[in-house]
């Protein structure tokens, strides 16, 4: 879990006296890892505080994470610091926080990101990492993994050294959010709190996070009564909740077939997410009912046809990196989850989208 | 906020796994601080790994946590062995867990214990220490205080370094609770939800946890159609949620007057907090109303008539340490608190208990 959080409207401008004490010496930079869509954003940009040899990287989100990416960002920054970096700042959606752990994972263990994939693998503490999400639904900033797409499986590091030291929760940031990805990225949540919900893993502990995490998103995609800043502040607080409910149980069949999505395709984890969902009536018959109706009360249109002109080896593969994700089809099935989720059923499913 | 934590129905035994990677060396004890209701219970005892010097503490919870009492526990504990322990295991409910931060807060900062009652007065991070709640409301084992009684003031240690390392939750150990300490101590929880949500500190942070800990407790104590392992799995989790929602905003009057109480009376918190909020309609009337439901559901009758026999002298020093609460009388009234919470109020109050 994470050790400090800070909430607020405008508490980005804290961030100075948050990351001053942690400054190991002034040949140690902080390194913040940034969306490139604030690149020139000044209401965003002059308030990171830059002393001796900070340094902002700015990181496009077009695309999911990879590990090769995470190697190289590490690589350039050893190659060019003498020392190890005070910390790691990652400011942006899912995409560039999952990048800003990886790195500071990166750089006190050894090897390639990619032999990290997994549980627990990850064997020296990380560099300290803080998280500022400018865009809320993945629960990025409060779970254990960081999900990179690798030369040979889209997973997740996941590990006890993976999560941020410090977090902060600045609503404000998400005010200029598209809003298509405020719709598919707030969907990652409630996609997490049916998951979760439905999921045999659930226990007391997750349940309290899932209910409320689910309760915000009710009230913000469904509702209509909250203002714009209240639904910024809901929406931060659904994907904190969101991310504790799953952190301590398990996502379910959207997530393991946007896996797959992800990985042939490079389709964006909340888009995915969205468009396996929306054919999971069998699975979960009340969340898509739901789902449906957010869809219709914000006018979204999904894209349509993403696999109608897949080759059989492209099936396979997508079906081979969803099935390899064994843990959430237990969750959201039961131990004999192999019996009913054979390939043919996941081809069916993934000819509908 | 805590780093790490378990939940689960029989995790206690899981406690050698989680305590091994954690010892130093064989002459760096673990220290058990344990609620001496245990002692000779082999269910629980049974299951506290001892190896090397580790030692079990048995330590009545019948009075209030004192800093004299955490000043003698540490010397014994320095006197006895040569190294610094590995860490302090708190099992019990909030009067042990306050006394296992505070030993180990006070294990590795120089004085006594009264010296750091206060905001952010430690300088040096604890023992690694953890905390297993065998009771659940006061929220102990997730705030980032312990609460003791000085010489001179009821008050807090508050610091970054006060929250456990650890926590592992089993609502198992919950089971034998009296049925009076079970409702005195769930109120506790209550009354934190109703203190944090109608105060002027409230955010979004605070709200979602408070909202969900007010929606536990009314599960547990008032509707009445959960099973007895639901509800204390829930109660447990309400007691976590409530504890999270205090630590970002604050508590109220409730808790202000009941210090008083506790200061000069010994008055137990959970017990305390009932009696005051019990005569409190004028500051939060749907609360009130319904903690009397909740009292009436569960045939409890409050202790009556604590201050019939009290000097004015008396009364004046509960006056004077539930005045100098000005963070909870704030955040209950507002700013202006002052000019509406007289001597004379409060008086009037007091001798209604």
């Amino acid at each position: 879990m994470i050790s400090r959080v800070v909430f607020g409207r405008g508490s980005f401008s804290q961030l100075h006296d948050v990351l001053q004490p942690k400054r190991l010496n002034v040949r140690a930079p902080f390194i913040y890892i940034v969306d490139d869509v604030f690149k020139g954003n000044a209401w965003v940009t002059s308030r990171i505080p830059l002393s001796y040899d900070d340094e902002i990287l700015y990181i496009s989100a077009d695309e999911e994470p990879k590990t090769s990416q995470v190697d190289a960002l590490v690589e350039q920054i050893i190659l060019k610091y003498k020392e190890k970096p005070s910390g790691i700042i990652g400011i942006g959606g899912g995409t560039i926080l999952d990048l800003a752990k990886a790195v500071a994972i990166m750089l006190t263990n050894p090897g390639s990101a990619k032999d990290y994939q997994g549980w627990d693998l990850v064997k020296n503490p990380a560099v300290y990492h803080v998280g500022v999400p400018t865009i809320s639904g993945t629960g990025a900033e409060v779970s254990r993994t960081t999900v990179l797409t690798g030369p040979d499986k889209k997973l997740g590091i996941n590990s006890d050294y993976t999560p941020f030291d410090q977090v902060l929760l600045d609503p404000e940031l998400t005010k200029d959010v598209p809003k298509q990805q405020w719709f598919y990225t707030g969907m990652d949540c409630y996609i997490h709190c049916i998951e979760s919900l439905t999921g045999t893993y659930l226990n007391a502990f997750s349940q309290s996070y899932g209910e409320k995490a689910f309760e915000l998103c009710k009230e913000i995609f469904l509702d209509n009564k909250l203002s714009e800043k209240e639904s910024q502040d809901k929406l931060m607080m659904a994907s904190w909740h969101g991310g504790m409910s799953i952190a301590y149980s398990q996502v379910g069949v959207a997530h393991a077939m946007s896996y797959g999505l992800g990985y042939l395709l490079g389709t964006k984890h909340g888009v995915g997410n969205c468009i396996v969902f929306d054919h999971l009536e069998e699975f979960y018959p009340e969340g898509v009912t739901m789902f449906k109706d957010m869809k219709k009360a914000h006018n979204i249109e999904l894209p349509q046809g993403l696999c109608k002109n897949l080759s059989d080896k492209e099936f396979n593969t997508m079906i081979d990196v969803s099935l390899g994700m064994a843990p959430l089809w237990e969750n959201a099935i039961g131990k004999n989850w192999e019996k009913t989720i054979t390939r043919e059923k996941l081809r069916a499913l993934y000819e509908k989208m």
